[in-house]
């Protein structure tokens, strides 16, 4: 028998966002992140937050639902800027808010900057780890984005990974008293390149994971073409298929309009779109702006 | 358990195709058909087979693996048609047939004008039409498209359409001695436009069917987006969706190259592109083609 489907339920100062398994498909823009942007870190070291500005405005056109916010840029003060840029972001939008960092003390202060109900990202299943995370996820009354993984290694097998997510949702809900609904699991996409066999691992892992436990799922969707040619093509045929097998969030990349469109398309099959009213809408819309003069 | 998924063998005089759940997508080409086209038609009434040349170009061009041809002209003798067209594809391209009609005589003359092992479109749960066509089959030793409907009236509820699956399967391989492997199920893709949840019926019948029978599945997959703006988008979103369901195989118009590349990227990340390399090369190709002066 099948987990009741659960929903996630996050919040802004005045906008709520529900990611749920018979709702459209939750898109957390992933771009407000210096990983890889050595111009964005240096700006960022001197205090210049300015580039925000811009990415979050580009996630929000590209369709974001909510956004996340990273600002691990070594040699800096990671709570002060993560609490920041979270203050900031919240100037610039109404979108709920991913709030996204390995260092604790930048969750907390990013949590202490938040009005809402935040997403954090994230916490393995690691003890020390859900000692650390779960406590102020509780106090902050935020849900939470889990990797099934233990020790700093990503099991290949899917038994072992709905093992560990069955720990993450017992410690969770036993010890911390956190709702099943707030947790969110991320079932581990990795690229293709490395394993042509890796995405069936995580489809099985989705599938098991949505019927044993009936959790949120979200997971880092540019990476399965890490290392590929065409890696939009790759991506915009990836997200259908994890949709399929029970992924309902994904943090992505909102600025290409080929993968947003393969999502909200999916929605539509998935009949998350009543109607296709949406689907119909967004195309009259892109009508009208290319026949705007 | 889940039963062991079969292959299908199709043949050309010269060239073998096979069918597989382990395997790379079969793309059956769909244009050769003069269905909704009116100067195709009036040509074909007038014996002027010269259009199928460039059909059948474009779509080996755009990758199909099997071309399926259909001369169902209104007050044209059929028979005679089908069996002269499926001569002349058979002259411009080693790709094997599928034979598609509903009228029984111009499939047995389309057969016994074929050199190989031909994919018959199509058969349904009807008894008489079963009665009919499958003794053909046999004959022939071809390879059959069953639609799991009765009585011109396709079952909307996934449980129908399994149950006439086992019928087709059990009386195709009990009564007539074919192959299970040779039994190729059209799990019945309705247009999403009628109604949004007929594609989830789709999805689960898929499953069911790869799990309890085995068989390979095929589908008219331009048919789930009639009616919708941006067909593309939603065939290159669903065809994904329906393989890592369980389809193996689709009639689709290999010319659209949007809707052939989702179907190359779902086989990477279902495990049918070794390392990547089919689609490496793909990609290569196409550079290559666009360098070119």
């Amino acid at each position: 028998m099948s987990a009741e489907p659960l929903q996630t339920v996050l919040r802004s100062a005045t906008r709520e966002v529900v990611i749920g398994h018979d709702r459209p498909f939750c898109l957390i823009g992933e771009r407000i992140n210096p990983t890889g942007r050595r111009i964005f870190q240096e700006q960022l070291r001197e205090g210049d937050l300015s580039a925000i500005e811009r990415d979050v405005k580009a996630q929000v056109e590209g369709g974001a639902d909510v956004l996340d916010v990273n600002m691990g840029v070594p040699l800096t003060d990671e709570p002060e800027l993560l609490a920041k840029a979270i203050t900031m972001v919240q100037e610039l939008t109404d979108l709920p808010i991913c709030i996204d960092s390995s260092v604790v003390e930048a969750l907390e202060a990013g949590l202490s900057a938040y009005r809402g109900r935040a997403l954090v990202n994230s916490v393995t299943a690691e003890d020390d780890r859900l000692e650390l995370i779960l406590p102020l996820v509780k106090k902050y009354d935020a849900a939470i984005i889990a990797l099934p993984n233990d020790h700093d290694e990503i099991p290949m097998e899917a038994d072992k990974r709905v093992e560990l997510t069955g720990k993450i949702v017992r410690v969770a809900t036993q010890e911390y008293g956190i709702a099943q609904a707030d947790i969110v699991i991320d079932p581990l996409a990795m690229p293709i390149g490395a394993d042509t066999s890796t995405s069936l691992v995580t489809f099985e892992v989705m599938r098991r994971i949505r019927d044993d436990f009936g959790v949120n799922m979200t997971c880092g969707a540019s990476n399965v073409s890490f290392g590929m040619p065409d890696r939009h093509t790759l991506n915009a045929a990836w997200l259908p298929m994890a949709m399929t097998s029970g992924l309902t969030s994904a943090i992505m990349d909102a600025r290409t309009p080929k993968i947003v469109e393969a999502v909200k398309a999916a929605d539509v099959f998935l009949g998350h779109d009543d109607w296709g009213m949406a689907w119909i809408s967004a195309h009259r819309a892109k009508q009208a702006a290319a026949d705007a003069p």
